[in-house]
């Protein structure tokens, strides 16, 4: 039986010895659910960057810059972090140089160590099936907020483990996975409400999300599942 | 209204910007629940230490030695780390310097922002009566596994946070407060059930997780809050 494990926070990450599973990366507000749009919509390719200056040396190049902090777009960007700006007729054929505040970053840990994949409700069922299909075991990294826990992110890692071990090839050892599948038990009836429970904390509103949060846990809506390669997102 | 702020690891703290708050640490198996035991049985005073080698220094002097790494008593020590070693017999009136993986480096971390308190389910009514009483904002501060999540620690925060909920007195708006207390309304039915989901862990066959538990799941042994001020724990 092939394990599971679930991180909640990047700044766990360090204290997990694990190698060479297939990873997945999760920030359903919004980064990977915006990243799996961008794919679905027709771009080439998604350069995930961690920090602003090295963002702003894309300015003037081919790439479309996509990028925020806490939420709100930065000003040299030409699209914010909201899946909605990754439409068809902007995004098609495009190369596209991405930073936000968890999940770039977050990607970039987890392809250090593990084959690593983008994750959101968006795609769900075609990266069970990849994570499936895949002779590893499995490491689900919650890309949080700054450095804490957040409940999307968690409910979300939930839900695949729960949907890997219903497989009969998976299994758990793992208080994190547990937890987090009990929350998506918890969750499952209805995500919408479960999800909510947390709008009145700062943090929802800064991204807005009575805009975001019915799309981002919106499930199935593409087949395809982003893995990282030499620095770059791409789907093989 | 007062807030709940839960922490479920030491490596997230960092992160917390809180200052001031009445703060409990919280490390179900064992750390925690030893130290109400130890004032249980009437001892004087706990000092909690995070290194050995500072440790090392209360060889031979008027203190008592507790002290385990992964779950297992370190060779100089009087005293492991299971709430059985901790009887009246043995700790009453005595002074006791402490060291354990996850519990002692954690209370410190917390005592340097908080107020700080220790909480087990063998204190759990007291700690809600002391937190209630005072007029500061609560931060529940989970000492995990070496930086990962661990599901009891998790699972008490919850019940905390449930129960000052329920004075009418506090609410919340950290999303770890909410998952701890969902974790919790599953739990509660039937809490040693739950807690041994994790028990084919390493993490628990290492501290004899089959002798502990029960005792450590075991709500309101005592009414005694330990509290820590200049670098020692009493009970005032």
């Amino acid at each position: 039986m092939r394990q599971i494990t679930v991180c909640f926070t990047p700044t766990q990450f360090p204290h997990y010895q694990h190698e060479g599973c297939n990873a997945v990366v999760i920030d359903i507000l919004r980064a990977t659910t915006s990243i799996c749009t961008a794919f679905m919509n027709g771009a080439k390719e998604v350069i995930p960057i961690s920090t602003v200056d090295e963002l702003k040396t894309y300015i003037n190049t081919k790439y479309l810059i996509a990028a925020e902090r806490d939420g709100v777009q930065l000003d040299f960007a030409d699209l914010g972090n909201s899946p909605h700006y990754f439409t068809r007729d902007v995004v098609e054929g495009k190369s596209i140089a991405y930073s936000t505040t968890n999940g770039t970053h977050t990607i970039q840990l987890a392809a250090q160590r593990h084959i690593t994949a983008i994750g959101a409700f968006i795609n769900i069922s075609a990266l069970c099936r990849w994570l499936e299909a895949g002779e590893h075991d499995v490491f689900l990294l919650c890309a949080g907020w700054k450095g804490r826990f957040n409940l999307e992110d968690s409910v979300f890692a939930g839900a695949v483990a729960q949907k890997l071990i219903d497989t009969g090839k998976f299994t758990t050892i793992c208080d994190s996975a547990l937890a987090a599948m009990d929350l998506w038990s918890l969750a499952k009836p209805d995500l919408m409400g479960y999800i909510r429970k947390a709008a009145h904390n700062e943090r929802l509103r800064k991204i807005n999300a009575a805009d975001a949060i019915p799309y981002c846990l919106d499930m199935d809506r593409t087949d395809i599942v982003p893995i990282y390669q030499n620095g770059v997102l791409k789907v093989f």
